[in-house]
């Protein structure tokens, strides 16, 4: 069961709180978070657009793709948990993507299998990469029957 | 214009990030993070009884209390501005209090002047409080008129 994170940024930019996370999620799926170089393109349509197909060339036409959008929708903890497990079992490969500041090319949009919210709020990438971590963490754990999650 | 943020736990919780964050905040707002020690009493239910009275002698009747609980209303980071410059206008010292593992005594609820959900997913309470000191220091951002926060 293999799990990719992927964000527009710098490979630096990934914290220690988050290799932990990946660390502790490894006893149930490989998970690991991928940086996206950034164009360097001044127009900031033009360099969404080149990012997006950088980014899509590295997604196969099989995986299924989740991309996370505020217009997406929202699950609580255990129907994630309930979905990702569905996506798991049809496709093997899944790939969660997380937009630059500027969003998301329509591009990408259209290529998702999924679109997921965490509500309608707006977070810097840095921290929005933790909460991602943390609920696929905390998807996998309610998919084990651990006692981590607590209604 | 001060701000608390409560949490059921101990002070060395508290991360760097959110040291950094308040102290960026600082600029606009004085805000600062509190713990309410845990009871100690082993029955969930009477501790959370026991932590609601200790946490509420704290809290001014005339403050406004902000309960992070979530089926909560859900704001965009504009609309959470928006209130809590609302809030801050109105009422001077406002207080934001995250729940523990077994969520707040009804108490708490009850008390409450807005309750306030970050959507339907569950956080652990570290991670929690990172997102409050963000979406905060956003929303005094965007309310100050920098550039920040990117639509």
């Amino acid at each position: 069961m293999k799990i990719k994170i992927w964000f527009f940024g710098k490979k630096s930019e990934i914290s220690d709180f988050e290799k932990e996370m990946l660390r502790r999620i490894g006893f149930r799926a490989e998970v690991n978070i991928f940086p996206i170089s950034q164009s360097g393109i001044s127009n900031p349509l033009a360099a969404k657009r080149a990012e997006a197909d950088v980014f899509l060339n590295k997604i196969p036409d099989h995986d299924f793709l989740v991309v996370l959008d505020e217009r997406g929708h929202q699950l609580d903890s255990v129907g994630f948990s309930r979905e990702l497990k569905r996506w798991i079992v049809d496709r093997g490969e899944i790939h969660f993507v997380i937009g630059g500041a500027h969003g998301l090319d329509q591009k990408i949009i259209s290529r998702a299998n999924y679109l997921l919210s965490f509500g309608g709020m707006v977070w810097t990438r840095n921290l929005f990469r933790k909460m991602v971590c943390e609920q696929i963490y905390r998807a996998l754990e309610i998919d084990g029957g651990s006692n981590f999650h607590k209604e």
